[in-house]
């Protein structure tokens, strides 16, 4: 039926027919890139380096929650060395595998096992679109790929704001923004950890737009948070702050190194990754020692630079191998794995398409548990594009797709339908065809199939055109999810309050 | 060296730095997404079709092989019906592995086992490029394409004419052609099946080209043809013609069925890769029957078509999912496999880019051997482009920086660099990243990573229009390889003699 509604919509200019959202499992098995004995040297890597050199804390709020753990707390210093048991212990204290929920519990989703959860692109200042160009993001744009995001099937969750309001103060940003997501959408949501206050403030906020108590928040998480660490080896005061709450109340943070090799990190792929390794291993029992068994994920961000420019490539045979390397380390020490797609490309072309493709297939092979920025990045992150996260989505559907599970049945193989049709004849009219007219194959969003000639008499559109189209489509169809008046009240009245109060700046 | 050349050439408009020439070997595990129980029901479908419904052998050529072979041949009719103990005779006669040569012999390459062969696009009855727009072929053209192919690195061997040149006469175009891969190449090369008269044209000229006898020809084979079945379940007499004089002669014959799911095949996969599966397994047989022990490989070429349109479909999750299922039966039939690189897109935009990178990993996953079209098709194959030739030939050796092997050492990991640098460090200037500074990551030829500012102030271009100005200038270094003046007399004079002859129409 979603095959020929779509074919129908897409003929009549309408939205184009999506998969059901679902959870999503990959049943494909991760590849090995590395053998045990290349994971052992980089988890020994890892080992010395937390020995050795040490982490920066740059909180003094962490070090009794180190030192309670076991951690070796240099005297009036920020540096911090963790023994390698130490680093064992706490870190096989965090769960493999939990829900994060939605305000609708029909939007639920696991992270961990062989789960794979796809995010709306975070965090870009600018967005762009064919119609209105490239432009710094504002919160009506916000809104927007918000609610383009609730819409779209293949988006599980908000992996944090699709594009920076650029147009609202800093300091009350965080609850507008917070407010939108519960209002105009019902997955899962994001907040940053930017600083204790906006922690709290999203804590609050998500409390009452979901209608719980602190008992209930504890029971899933509901928040999560991405810790990146300040490579090489620190993490800064803000994402301590966010760690401590969030662990506290069980919500979610997926600790993130931001290691590009060449850069922030050694140039060679295994040297990147080691350090990454080190990180995310520390921001992982640092996390377990402020709350045993709070879920957190662990996280890859490894790519290289353009040696000669230091511009960040991304969807490189480096990203892909590091993905796929990761996505082994993740799994031997038991750990939801996050990884992204990602792009270096100025413009939805091949380039934006041939690099995403990579970065997906790189997570698909890597067994990646929450892939950000899935739909809608551009520009190594500088751009959230709205043809993009048109493209992504279909991209996420023709994996999904390629995930299905065959079936070979006397029906699939359909040996009647080779001896009606016989020798030299055709099966466009055989019985076996016809009862698969509608439903026979995936029918994907964007993909223009049309002859030279058609396509060309319809102007030449690209597929980014395409995307356009379809995005606008699909966001006629948005609807504002319902939201009890009482619940709606009371997010209002939290919002102007700490308006009230200067938002950040009276913390 | 070469990533540094590349980048200098760069710079200066010059020609891209390209991975060396290499045999390529597949370190990845294939993907099995078929259970062996689905593989037996899918193998016992086949053995099915070819007992009960039988193929059509269009010429009376084949029936007293197909006799001697143990077929059986319905009286005074073209109907073939195999037994399986029959096929199972015959196609386990097929070597497992072998070399194709080149005219050059650090050209030759090996097809089966785990070795990827990447070959030029081939039969498309257009060309194009950006400059000169999509036009019809010429021998003009075909000489281009050929010229690229050679200078691609990427490239290993000529699948056939790029680009069919409609303006040299039918009945001798052949003659021309085949001349000019020998001339202007050092790499295998393809000759069609179209009736003996051709074949044995091709034999004669690799023979005087390559300088070898008839037992120096049988050594190893100098020449591949595809055979694709008239799907479904017909095999025609040109067809039959050239398998018959090219097992005669041990060169190698690629069995491809053209199974497009809903038309000339089920619209089920699995039902169209049976039919293909009877198809490859009566056609290999039938190759083995005329010499036993005559290097041949399973082709697999089943995609969709769109129901509504009947357009071919390609890079489709159909599609990945053929070619994998499709590379399980070739390894379980212990032959070398063949897929494709396709799409179906009109321009080189973010469809062909997606659709052939949805190809080129079913490529990969599905342990393909030679994947024909490897660079440059688009329209479905109607199109050999300038462009997406390049773009193709960047995504090859993409795929091929992802298998190279993972060096994991102590200065892979580079705990002295992360000594050196520190907390809160970078590694721009560290012993270990300038030791690597013009090495360390694969260069692309075609992506783009400048900021969205200098992008634009370079006139945006596109990924299309990079492909267009590195394959130019790579066209810019060809240099005619030499050719001794002998050989180059006697390919002269056969030419000149067999279109005073009229070509084929002489036959």
């Amino acid at each position: 039926m979603r095959n020929r509604r779509g074919r129908e919509r897409r003929e009549s200019g309408g939205p184009p027919g999506q998969l059901p959202w679902a959870r999503v499992t990959n049943p494909f098995p991760p590849l090995e890139l590395l053998r045990p004995e290349q994971l052992d040297a980089i988890d020994d890597a890892a080992f010395t380096i937390l020995e050795e050199i040490g982490l920066d804390f740059l909180s003094p709020e962490a070090m009794p929650v180190l030192r309670a753990g076991g951690a070796d707390v240099e005297p009036g210093s920020q540096r911090v060395h963790f023994g390698r048991e130490v680093i064992r212990e706490w870190v096989g204290k965090a769960p493999q595998h939990y829900l994060v929920k939605g305000r609708d519990p029909a939007r639920d989703v696991g992270f961990g096992g062989n789960e794979m959860v796809f995010s709306l692109v975070a965090s870009a200042p600018n967005c762009s679109d064919l119609e209105h160009g490239r432009r710094p993001g504002s919160f009506d744009d916000f809104c927007r790929f918000v609610r383009l995001g609730e819409v779209l099937n293949a988006v599980h969750v908000f992996g944090g704001y699709p594009v920076e309001p650029v147009d609202l103060p800093a300091a009350t940003r965080h609850l507008d923004c917070q407010r939108a997501f519960i209002e105009l959408g019902t997955k899962p949501i994001h907040a940053y950890s930017l600083g204790r206050r906006r922690i709290l403030d999203a804590i609050e906020l998500v409390k009452l737009g979901h209608g719980i108590d602190d008992q209930t928040l504890e029971e899933a998480p509901r928040l999560t948070s991405i810790i990146n660490t300040s490579s090489p080896l620190r993490l800064d005061g803000p994402m301590i702050e966010g760690m401590l709450e969030l662990a506290a109340r069980l919500q979610c943070c997926v600790i993130t190194p931001f290691t590009l090799s060449g850069a922030m990190a050694p140039a060679t792929v295994v040297g990147a990754i080691a350090q990454q390794h080190a990180e995310a291993l520390a921001g992982i029992a640092f996390y377990q020692m402020i709350r045993a068994g709070a879920p957190c994920a662990y996280g890859g961000f490894t790519s290289n630079v353009d040696m000669k420019s230091g511009a960040p490539a991304f969807g490189t045979p480096e990203y892909f191998r590091s993905t796929v390397i990761s996505g082994q380390l993740a799994r031997r020490w038991r750990l939801p794995y996050r990884s992204s797609n990602v792009n270096a490309a100025n413009s939805v072309d091949a380039q934006a398409a041939y690099e995403s493709m990579f970065s997906l297939w790189a997570c698909v092979a890597g067994g990646a548990n929450f892939i950000k920025h899935a739909a809608g990045w551009l520009e190594g992150g500088l751009v959230c594009s709205l043809e993009k996260t048109m493209l992504d989505a279909d991209l996420i559907q023709m994996i999904r797709a390629c995930m299905e599970p065959v079936v070979v049945d006397s029906d699939a193989l359909g040996l009647d339908a080779m001896r009606e049709v016989g020798p030299g004849g055709h099966y466009f009219g055989a019985a076996h065809t016809l009862a698969r007219f509608e439903t026979a194959f995936h029918a994907p969003m964007i993909s223009d199939w049309r002859n030279f000639q058609s396509w060309q008499e319809a102007g030449s559109p690209d597929a980014a055109r395409h995307a356009h189209d379809r995005a606008l489509a699909l966001l006629d169809t948005y609807e504002q999810p319902p939201l009890d008046s009482a619940r709606k009240s009371a997010l209002d009245d939290f919002v102007e309050r700490r308006k009230r109060e200067g938002g950040v700046l009276a913390a």
